[in-house]
């Protein structure tokens, strides 16, 4: 948090059919749908943001995800921020207050890669779901599915990482928490932080811009990432891989797909990171180890 | 226990290195080496078990099984089985007592499927591992690798599977606690067991005699089939998959390879049986789920 | 399960309060209400039992345990014995069958200890709860509060234990899996099983007729057991102690109370049992550790 | 991390006898011993911390704490932050680099609450103990005992809550993640974080100055803390209370002592937290429940 960004604070996602879609993000992920917009958005938070919402569903003729935010400490920060991303030469679009209900101010700004960020300093406060903030109960009764904790992270592929890297890493305060390098040196997957999750946002090196690899929710333990299993199965829903362990941060995982297509990670567990600790590399060479840790090879 | 048989007792398999192997099952599986004999067979144990040795490893030209011996609870038990056996017109042979070494008289059978088994009363009681009688801790430190618990089962593959069931079911007093059933009704795999366990043996129909598909051992934990799977890779060990869930007996579940290619199972938890329980059906058509719960696609 | 006994049943226990006590066992123990008749009683099930009813509950003036019943495997083996109940001196009650609803025939009896068991061979068969025995899912959705999983065991206070071990033992067929035994090597604590568990039943020695000290109920993981106490502290519900560990068959467990004063206990894992195991023996200079592993004193 | 903290970097703990207590820190907390300097201190540290050392032990005539270490991003960091405090009214004093092993200079100071508190921005890297920072396994084999995985916060008790508040909230940039008040709204337990951690360091209000509560050691799941606990059994250790959850951070948690009387944590879990959070209160007529969440009662 060297600059004043806090965490990922949204991610808005597009699917086919909105009913399918919030069906399962809430009882299949566990989130809680908390409004709905004029333009038919719906808006969902997990149980332990004490924000309004994380996750923004737009119906459209094609999955994918239009944006992710991050929130950062105030305005007096998305201030200097803004100024030291056009500084910088980043092009940046204003997105008003209200334009997501109430979320402050955005300023949107597309990467190298292709895909569009967000900062803003406001989003209404409404504290963790189902727990008080005095004499707090341990966890809310009547959560659904997976219980998704909080949502943690995005992984996107796409081109020019390196630029990519001196936006967040420069101008963000970002740290390269783990790296993927190709026997010539070269980066082609980077893992950023700017907390003590060992990634906030991940890149993985790819020809075509603009890719949405997924969206990913915190579980609290192995064991929920079976029972997350086992509901994807009695669901009926579509997995990718797991449960299992990546290499890369060392989380506990499964991914699978919303009914649009957009795929989804469920994970617990996984390295810390301070920054102070130096940049953990997976060679190439090892990348089907560094993805998927029992398998050692790309599915 | 209708009938006296206990549990399964022990395994004897065949390996290509017997150092390899010896290392595999040891330093991996976390099972004991308790003696070696004349032949230069090697005898191990899991720490729960409180007779001497559980699996036999003999080296050979090529991996397999050479045969299952069943615990029965008496020598009286053992000759009224042996009477029914050859009154069934099963041929039996009787190896004698110290062939495999602190083991009793054994009688050996082959059953239509092609796979040998045999029956024994007696075996070296030499209390469970690393844990006192008297005051026991809950377990005992120093164990290695996945730290096995228990020899639980294997599972075969062979033809004429109903005869092999009438030999196990009517004989020697097995139940069926699930099967696989095709659309016209054939069982095409079944799993029998004489505890509270959903199997103490399987059979899975195929055409071809005498193979081996695993032998299974098992862990107390889901974490510790999570840290089974990290030592596989550690050890750069060849899984076949997992960490995963069967449908068949829900129990959770990695294959993995021993150095000679012998199917290896550690897995956790699985439904429990009573005799009054009727039998889990599984539809052929279900085959995925029930093979692999998650996936719900054989590999 | 020598002489055909096959597993805890059922347990009527009293409450002074219907309501409170099935919102109890319902909601916080997650057990399934199926009936009640025409006396107030209430019956309910775990999801993995496969018969009607395992508790049944009777409002009465003061809490406590009317009976605990064994089924048996059919009723030739209850005709068997009865006979050497009744041969052995003990005197056996007929209670007929539909006296509790949707269950056969019970022979009761009262052990010197002073407490009423009762053996049965039939109850309505109903499947488990909330799943398929077609393909089945791994677990139902919709349970409530712990989970449980199954009717356990009870623990028993009370004298004359040496002649409640030969009854159970010489004339039901349970095997002593553990015992704490004083210095003088006298008994004063037996653990006894007719399955795998560590324990279907225990006596603790205490100078006072027919004590009724708990009835446990199974739990899958350490988690669950984790969840169990959270859900206690969440519902002001009455602790007594845990989450710890048993030196006593190793098994993880809580002690909570139901509204009426009766103790529960809810627990997962301990060790396994096979007739040849010599049982464990505990000093009781070990009591503490024996009973509460982790704080290895009396509460 | 607002002013540059970055975590707890080390703690000097005061032991009666050198021999049991570094027995005690690596054999059954799992920690590594990684150096001695000339007075006789030991070094060591849990194995993911990236640093030389986390815990200093000094034998001493009594128990206790001599100091906890805050680790800042730089020197510049260091500078500043020592400016702050003077300039608060702090007096600071100099402790000269190398006066611990491969640390730093560390700037001393203490609180009104009567504990000693240092900053430095440099110690030795020696990366994570037995992984590699290139393809890194998930975890290292040959780890003992209870295998902390970092040394985490502090508890003390002592007067001046408010002021000692003050410091490390408008001097040095933390936090306040959770709070016990009283029923006129006196703050009477702090617990203050510069991390996504619920606690960094925690205060309880108690006349007589400088007391120490206790350190203590992060663990990677529910599981640990059983095992944990079990070890405390096995090697007769002196328990205090667990394992349990907090209330207050909702970790799950034991309590225990090393052979000098001084009081050990090992916990895992807890919740998280983000400098937009408001700060969670506990009542202190719930402090039973605070404190220790299942009981709900102090011990």
């Amino acid at each position: 948090m060297k600059k004043g960004v806090m965490r990922p604070g949204h991610v808005q996602i597009r699917v086919l059919d909105m009913g399918e879609a919030v069906k399962h993000y809430t009882e299949l992920l566990g989130m809680i749908e908390t409004d709905r917009d004029d333009q038919g958005r719906v808006y969902l938070k997990a149980w332990t943001e004490v924000d309004k919402f994380s996750l923004v569903l737009r119906e459209a003729d094609e999955p994918g995800c239009d944006f992710m935010g991050f929130k950062v400490v105030d305005e007096d920060t998305l201030v200097n921020l803004e100024k030291d991303l056009v500084a910088y030469g980043v092009e940046v679009e204003q997105v008003p207050a209200e334009e997501l209900k109430d979320c402050g101010r955005r300023v949107r700004f597309t990467v190298p890669s292709g895909h569009a960020f967000e900062l803003y300093a406001d989003k209404k406060y409404t504290g963790k779901w189902g727990v008080s903030s005095v004499n707090p109960e341990a966890w809310p009764r009547g959560l659904q599915g997976m219980k998704a904790v909080r949502f943690d992270h995005c992984l996107f592929y796409g081109p020019e990482l390196a630029a990519v890297y001196d936006i967040f890493v420069n101008v963000l305060g970002f740290d390269l928490a783990e790296q993927v390098l190709d026997p010539e040196g070269t980066r082609i997957a980077q893992f950023l932080t700017v907390s003590m999750k060992e990634h906030d946002i991940a890149f993985i090196h790819h020809e075509e811009k603009a890719k949405f690899h997924h969206a990913s929710f915190f579980l609290e333990t192995w064991e929920d990432v079976l029972r997350a299993a086992d509901l994807i199965s009695m669901t009926d829903t579509s997995i990718d891989i797991g449960p299992t362990r990546h290499g890369l941060t060392h989380g506990k995982t499964i991914y699978f797909f919303d009914p649009s297509g957009n795929r989804n990670e469920v994970f617990c567990g996984g390295d810390y990171f301070y920054p102070d600790h130096k940049p953990v590399t997976w060679q190439a060479e090892q990348l089907g180890k560094a993805i998927f840790y029992h398998d050692r090879i790309l599915n």
